[in-house]
Order: structure tokens, then C-alpha cells, then sequence
């Protein structure tokens, strides 16, 4: 990385395509005035010229890269990757290939972002398939989940690169120093989990990685922050993932419900409206936990959740900063290393 | 089914033992006022009979039956079938077997009980292996979730199971003419769940079973409410129950923390806890939710919480009573011997 952190912006993707993109830049501005950062705007002039003169502020670290084509939500990844040249994502994502970027952020098309980046950016050595991480929430900050929806089929030997992944990400982005590591699993004892996580746990515990491993979780465990990485298959991961937010919704409904069910209620809700329930509406706004990485590739992708709005994609352009300031690349390679020559001496063995 | 509804107890299992359990039938008359019950009480008289002298109006509706020996919370099945002979569980499964009751419920260890239930019960023909179910609350009433977690790895005939299985309680207990059926799966569009999820969606839909089955479901639908039976494998499912729980708890952590944050809000927080609180507070009360059903058994077989007290064990009690009054088993039966034919069709044709 040379001087100011660079990002590359894929500014089409998304239901509010680029106007949630310059409001989100302007957000991240107002978030964080320290972090200079230059943003490398990639979409349809006509579209961004115009919003862009309406934010100078915006304009003054923005670099507009006019793309003629777009990527469609509808798009299915394999005809994506075909009619995808030329695009604004094909292109934002080419910087960070090319070194003119440390990180690329798009609310677009999730099987495309990843195909498109598979395609340019290419695998790490080491590792087969790319994982989606989640940032989960929790009492005591975030626990970092993943693989949360890239892969539905999953052997053990990629849940170990995605301990190693989760790990290093977590180091990054959290500064944690240690993040301990579980592998979610079923409760009953008398059943502890299916082969593939029995095989996944053997493999962590005995393939000389540096983790600090704490052996099988419950989904319980995830919101209560016991762990800081869990790790599961994207099948698991993505209806654990909606679950959450599903009951989440529910809960916050029935608060909702419950503070406006009668006079006294509404002017009790009045009260606290003052100052505590803003925090917890914040808390609960999943717009300041938006973003998803896509680890396991040659370069920094983070994927927006396509609903996002200027707040939400602020947040995953912070999430792009922070992986860009961070020795997260070296770091996996490092472990990841580590695991093959565990592989090979295996090989060796036999 | 002759005169009054029958329920077994096995009054030793859960954490609290049989104090939870003596209360839990004191609850239930409070509750359910009009419904006559008879109980037969499994355990140790030592302990029981204090109990029911402490307590003339369940002892009223109780036939204590003395049980030697009971099943340890930390035995493992296969050890539990062994030993069991003679224990509050064995004895009180036993009394559905001979006809003598109509349900059993059980706080006990959940492994032992599934075991010792197929050997003494037998599974229902035509299903391969029994499945736990879940009433997950939504703002509509409730969803059945099922498996939540008796097999952690299932085939494509399993989940259709799961399906006729779940609809046929849904109809026994919530008393809804055509409940809804779901397959839970991941979201992006590209992936579309992995092949055993796929096979089961074919298998439903051209098997003639009379389901109003609606294809795939995500996470997030769960507690939405969309479905009114979702179908899952019991290693998602059982991680998707308890992700929910700990993101309710996580939530209501929250809440609780802003109605205490400060003097207003505490104040507030006053003027709330005339009522609106306290319906929300027994909504998140898992409590009232208790009780998951061993579906698959020739006979019902009703697992408390371990953890449950009074208030919890009358939940499971009420579920035991529904399903002994419902024509669940003769309509499963019907359902099931549907899917067999088909099986057969298919055979004949290949």
C-alpha cells in the first residue's frame, strides 16, 4: 500500500444503486474525519456526475472510473461472469488487482461479486473455496461468523481453512490479539454433531495451528459472544445468520408493540425515547453491522448487503478500510502455509 | 382412548426433579381448569409422596407409581436402555405401551428417553427415525420446526417424513384444517440449497400427499411466521432453535439494559411495567413454549426442558394432553401409509 488507503467502489450495485453509495461515502467522511481514504468510483457517468456535483465534499476524494455496463441483481453468476467486462463491478474489483487499490466494496449481486472476483482476483493458495464472514453482535462486541452462505456443501478440511480465515480476519479487523475459535455444532451429547465436524475438529486440534481452539459451540453461544470466530458450513451459517435477524425482528416488534399499547406505555415510551432506547435502536440496526468479506481471495472484497443505505454502506466501507490497513494478507498466508505443510506431512506419513 | 385423558409422568427426570414436576401438574389445573386429567406419577415414593401430602389438589388427580431406580441427566443411551429397567422413565414410557396412558412427559435426559421410547413404543412404519418438534413462537401464533435435533444426518425420505410428520401434529395441536409446509434453505438464488434439500423438494411435490407444501423457506421466515411447518435436518435445525433463543436473549439483554439506564428510564420503565411489560415478558418466556414432541412413535412421548420448572412443566403437560386428544395418530398413519404407496409406485416402475 503507498500513501492514502485506496478503495474501489463498485457504485451500481444495490437496490438504491448509486445514491446509496455517495451518501455513504459522505457518512463515512462524517464517521470517521481521521481516516483519509481516496475512493475510486466505478458506474455510468451520467448517473454519478450529477451526484457528485450535489456533494463536493464527497467529489473531493472521489475518482470517477465510468463504466458503460452494470451487473443485475437477477444476473445468475455464470452469465455474469460472461457479459461481465466492461462493468462497473468487472472493473472495480480489476483495481485491486492491478495494485491501484487496497480493497473493492459493491452492494451488488452476491454470486456474481464472487465469481467475478474468483475469476480476477483468483483463490490463495491453500484455500478451495471462498467463505462469507458476518459480523455478529454481541454483549461484548462482535463474533466474527463465516462461511455464512458461499458454499452449502462443505468438507472438513475447508471448515479448518475457514477457522484459519475467520481467525485472521478477526485479528484484523478487531485487533484482538488471541480471538478464540469454536466450531458450531449440535448440543445433544449422545450425538455430537455429524462426520464432517468430528473430522474438522480432529483436524484443528492436531494440525499444529497456532488457534486458540475452545472445541465444539451451541447456536446459543453465538449472541452471547462466547466465542470470537464461528465457524460452520455456509448451509448452517446463512439460516443461523437469518434466524438471528429473523427473531430479532420479532422481538423488536413485540417491544414495539408492547411501548405503544396504551397511553401510559406511549408516554412511558416518550420518556425513554430521551436518550436509552436511541442506543438500543442503534444496537439493533443492522445497518451499522453491514458487510460481508469475502476471504480467501488475492485481494480485499466486501460485499454490502444489497439493501443497503448510505449509513449501511458507510458501514462496509469502514469494513474495506480496515482490512486494507491491516496485515490480514500476510498473516493468512502465513497460517495457511502452516496447514498445508500439515497436509503434506500427512501425505508423507502414508 | 377410554374415559379421562391419561398422561404418564416421569417425576424424576429435569434439574429440579420432582419438585418442578408436582408443581408443574398444580400449574396445569390452574390453567386449564375444565380439562380432567389423570396423572400417573413415576418415582421414588420417598421423594414423591412429601410431596403429594404437601399438595392435596394434584394428589387428588395422581396415582403415584414407585419406581426404584431412575435415569441419570448424564447416562448415554445406549448405557440408559441397558440399565433402565425398572426406572421412573422405563416405567413411565411402559404405561403408553400397554394402553394404560395416553402420553408420556419426561424432563429427563433427551438421548435416553429417544432410545428407550423406540424400544419399548417401536417406530410408526414407514418412518425411519423419530423427530423432535418445536413450537417457535411468531407474531401470527405459532410454527412447528422440525427436526431440532434428534438426527443430525438425514436423506431426502427423511425430511419428507419430517414434512408429514410435522403437518399432522400442526393439525393435532393448533387445530388448523391445512397447515402450510416449508423446506428451510439458504437464499442466494445461485446455490439453492445443497442435494439432499433439492431431492426432498422434488420428492414432496410429486409424491401426492395431500401437503400445501410452499418450496423453499429462509431463516428469516421462521419467526416471520410465513410457514406454519418448516422442515429441517436436526443439525440446522437444532443450531437454528438455539441461535434463536440466544439472539432473544441477546435482544431482551438490551431492552433491559435501557429501561435501567438511567432515573427516566427507570421511571419509564415504572409506568410500562403496569401491563404492556409483562405481556411482552411472558411472550419471551420460554416457559410457556416448553416442550418439544418425539414424533414417530407409536405413541406420544413429550420431552420437557431439563431445565423447566412448574410453570414450564405444565407447558409440556398441556402439549402431552392436546396430543392425546387429537386424532393425530390415525391422521399420521393415514399420511404415512400415502408415502409408502408412492415409494412403492416408484419401485414398480423403476
Amino acid at each position: 500500500m503507498t500513501g492514502i488507503p485506496t478503495i474501489s467502489v463498485d457504485a451500481m450495485g444495490g437496490d438504491l444503486g448509486p445514491l446509496a453509495v455517495v451518501e455513504g461515502i459522505g457518512q463515512a467522511l462524517k464517521r470517521w474525519p481521521d481516516r483519509k481514504t481516496k475512493y475510486l468510483l466505478h458506474g455510468h457517468e451520467d448517473e454519478l456526475k450529477p451526484l457528485l456535483d450535489a456533494n463536493p465534499a464527497v467529489a473531493a476524494v472521489c475518482e470517477l472510473r465510468h463504466a458503460e455496463t452494470q451487473v443485475q441483481m437477477t444476473d445468475k453468476p455464470s452469465e455474469a461472469v460472461r457479459r461481465a467486462r466492461g462493468s462497473s463491478m468487472w472493473n472495480a474489483i480489476q483495481c485491486v488487482k492491478s495494485g491501484e487499490a487496497d480493497a473493492i466494496v459493491s452492494s451488488g449481486n452476491t454470486g456474481a461479486l464472487m465469481a467475478i472476483s474468483k475469476v480476477i482476483l483468483r483463490m490463495k493458495k491453500g484455500v478451495h473455496r471462498p467463505a462469507i464472514s458476518a459480523n455478529w453482535p454481541t454483549p461484548k462486541g462482535h463474533t466474527v461468523v463465516l462461511d455464512v452462505g458461499a458454499n452449502v456443501q462443505c468438507g472438513a478440511t475447508q471448515l479448518v481453512e475457514f477457522a484459519i480465515m475467520g481467525e485472521a480476519f478477526h485479528r484484523a479487523v478487531f485487533g484482538e490479539s488471541k480471538p478464540t475459535v469454536g466450531l458450531l455444532n449440535v448440543g445433544q451429547e449422545e450425538l455430537k454433531g455429524n462426520d464432517t465436524v468430528r473430522e474438522a475438529d480432529g483436524l484443528i486440534r492436531n494440525s499444529g495451528l497456532e488457534l486458540d481452539y475452545r472445541g465444539f459451540i451451541e447456536g446459543n453461544d453465538i449472541s452471547a459472544g462466547k466465542i470470537d470466530v464461528v465457524v460452520t458450513d455456509g448451509f448452517t451459517g446463512n439460516i443461523a445468520l437469518k434466524t438471528a435477524e429473523g427473531t430479532a425482528r420479532l422481538v423488536a416488534g413485540w417491544v414495539r408493540e408492547a411501548l405503544m399499547s396504551s397511553f401510559i406505555a406511549k408516554l412511558a415510551a416518550g420518556l425513554l425515547s430521551l436518550g436509552a432506547l436511541d442506543r438500543l435502536r442503534q444496537r439493533m440496526d443492522p445497518r451499522y453491522i453491514n458487510g460481508g468479506v469475502l476471504l480467501g481471495l488475492k485481494g480485499v472484497v466486501v460485499k454490502s448487503h444489497g439493501g443497503a443505505d448510505g449509513e449501511g454502506f458507510a458501514s462496509a466501507l469502514g469494513l474495506g478500510y480496515a482490512m486494507a490497513q491491516s496485515n490480514f494478507m500476510p498473516e493468512l498466508r502465513r497460517m495457511l502455509d502452516k496447514f498445508m505443510d500439515y497436509g503434506e506431512q500427512q501425505k508423507v506419513a502414508e
